[in-house]
């Protein structure tokens, strides 16, 4: 394969190897897998998942739902707040799968009572200290006066609580995402055993983030995990602990187009249009834009040391790197650029390529 | 127009008025004016250019050039380092049309000598102070030599030296800019002196940023200027001194899919994937990824004090805001998002509906 311009590499062994060790926990601990789907957006990587097992999905927007039933996918949950503007699209979803909606409010749960036309699926959104969308775990009246009037509703079928425990990503360490996971996890317990001395039998619990999902073994309690950003990682989660550099499943592949060897710089194209603007900081306040590593065979080697996209601008990066590398590089070669965030960078490029050279689909409904 | 989700509203008027200004001004200092299209990367927007004059443009990567190319224009400079990868491409253009290409080395140089089968012009793409890429502007010694083997190959046409002061857009004040803009022109007059007394007759000297072509009303020395995000303007740029609110044509309309009173919080279907995650800081330290104003009419009205969108994840944002003004909006009423950084806002969204509900096409190479 001739890489012309800034591409995603896809290395599916490691993906599918990150998908089986997802796959196996979740059975060890007899909790559903419900893959969040919004990190690839693909039909075809979803095809791997099928192969594997997983038949039940989540994904962020109503449009990410009508693509993967339109690509055969009977379960779906849209793990975002209604966006009662798109109802008409929902209740067509709702007619043909198995549909499971989030609300967060009140306000939502009368809009889907009075507008919703088949049978769903309600989870409520919680959060229990990530301050992001859903109602606070501990609000025992809000809560149980929710789900009475969702069991009030027909078409509406209260299935339980789901968290997005988000502030693993500010995590330090995987002892830290340990106790984040075991927080949260005993608050949905505390509060479902208090729903249930109200009468409501098995409230289930759903958590979702990639950095628990990945360093804890044991789900017990939990009734289903949605983790995502885990199919490819990146530099994010390798940093948390979350995963081994060798578990890295996607890099961008760039063409350099300039060398300054007195400022120990080359430019590659690739900018933020390519790797997003997310960024890390080291330990100086340096902010970077993704890490760098060579060809190896049809992939892509280690992480190079010292070495690391600078900036970016919208078509280009400037990679900061040492003597000895630079040396090696020429204009025209391509270097991997291990992103920060896999799902951003999926996101802009929207298409992959393998290892081998075959081209991997990306939704197409955006 | 029904907005069922995210989507850039455009205000034609406003970009009519942001072109018809940047036209005039050029015309009155005597400079070319070619636009940098890597803004709106519209060919119905380039139209509207069109239609006012203009018919040099500049854009940011070979695809681009292929796409306004297909869309009738004929002088085109490529603003960005020689991709190498894509020398076929580079000529299949050069054949069609007047292609304007930068250098930043001597490789380069050597690189199309041997491989551009076309003629072709050569600007040297130079730097005064922000290290992004290019020769420094001091450098005469390389300058001179690189000129010389320019003009050594018939297919090269040495055109002059082209900069871009991105650092105005870390500037606190218009005198700031003012400032790095004398200063860039004025050693850009120094090095094409020097340059003419070793015998290259006029050097021209091609300037781009929007900061310093809102900001300045002479460009005397000056023979070509690049503004691109001028055409939309942003957030930025209004803290910059470079617009007022009422220059700034596009906004990103989103649903509302949440409320939260008691965090004085509303949650946006609108997110990373549609705002970008550029960000400003507030003098405390916040950041905010972009402010936000009700609807007014066919558009949008005034900036809402004390309001800004405080958080982004993958597909929604979160809204900050007061409860005055908390209290007038409900779920699924629109708020208008002001972007931080228009070209990655509309790079990602792709497409522009006008305020009277007419959809602008966007560049399909990418």
């Amino acid at each position: 394969m001739q890489v012309k311009k800034p591409t995603i590499l896809l290395n599916k062994e490691r993906v599918m190897n990150n998908i089986k060790k997802m796959v196996e926990k979740a059975k060890k601990s007899k909790v559903l897998f419900r893959p969040h789907f919004k990190t690839h957006q693909s039909a075809d990587i979803g095809e791997w998942f099928k192969e594997l097992g997983v038949s039940a999905i989540a994904v962020s927007s109503v449009d990410m739902a009508e693509y993967f039933a339109e690509h055969g996918w009977t379960d779906i949950t849209i793990a975002f707040a209604i966006n009662v503007r798109q109802i008409d699209e929902i209740n067509k979803l709702a007619e043909k799968i198995t549909l499971n909606l989030l609300v967060d409010s009140q306000e939502a749960v009368t809009f889907l009572k009075e507008n919703i036309k088949s049978k769903v699926n309600i989870w409520i959104k919680t959060y229990t200290d990530y301050h992001r969308t859903g109602i606070h775990w501990d609000n025992e009246s809000l809560l149980s006066s929710i789900i009475r009037d969702i069991k009030s509703s027909e078409n509406l079928n209260f299935v339980g609580l789901l968290t997005h425990s988000g502030h693993t990503y500010n995590s330090k360490s995987k002892l830290n995402i340990e106790d984040i996971y075991e927080d949260t996890v005993l608050k949905l317990l505390n509060i479902q055993e208090r729903l249930f001395l109200q009468g409501f039998a098995h409230v289930k619990i759903s958590v979702g983030d990639t950095p628990s999902c990945s360093i804890i073994n044991d789900f017990a309690g939990v009734d289903e995990i949605r983790p995502g950003n885990f199919v490819f990682y990146d530099v994010m989660q390798l940093l948390l602990g979350s995963c081994k550099e060798e578990d890295i499943a996607i890099a961008v592949a760039c063409p350099i187009v300039a060398k300054y060897p007195e400022r120990k710089c080359v430019a590659i194209y690739g900018g933020a249009i390519h790797l997003s603007k997310d960024y890390l900081e080291k330990d100086d306040g340096t902010k970077y834009y993704g890490l760098v590593a060579l060809q190896d065979g049809k992939g892509w080697g280690k992480i190079l040391e010292n070495t690391f996209v600078a900036s970016v601008s919208q078509e280009h990066g400037l990679i900061i790197t040492t003597e000895d590398i630079l040396e090696k590089l020429e204009i025209g070669d391509l270097l991997y650029i291990l992103p920060i965030h896999s799902c951003l960078t999926s996101n802009l490029l929207r298409k992959y390529t393998t290892l081998e050279g075959k081209e991997i689909n990306f939704n197409t409904k955006f």
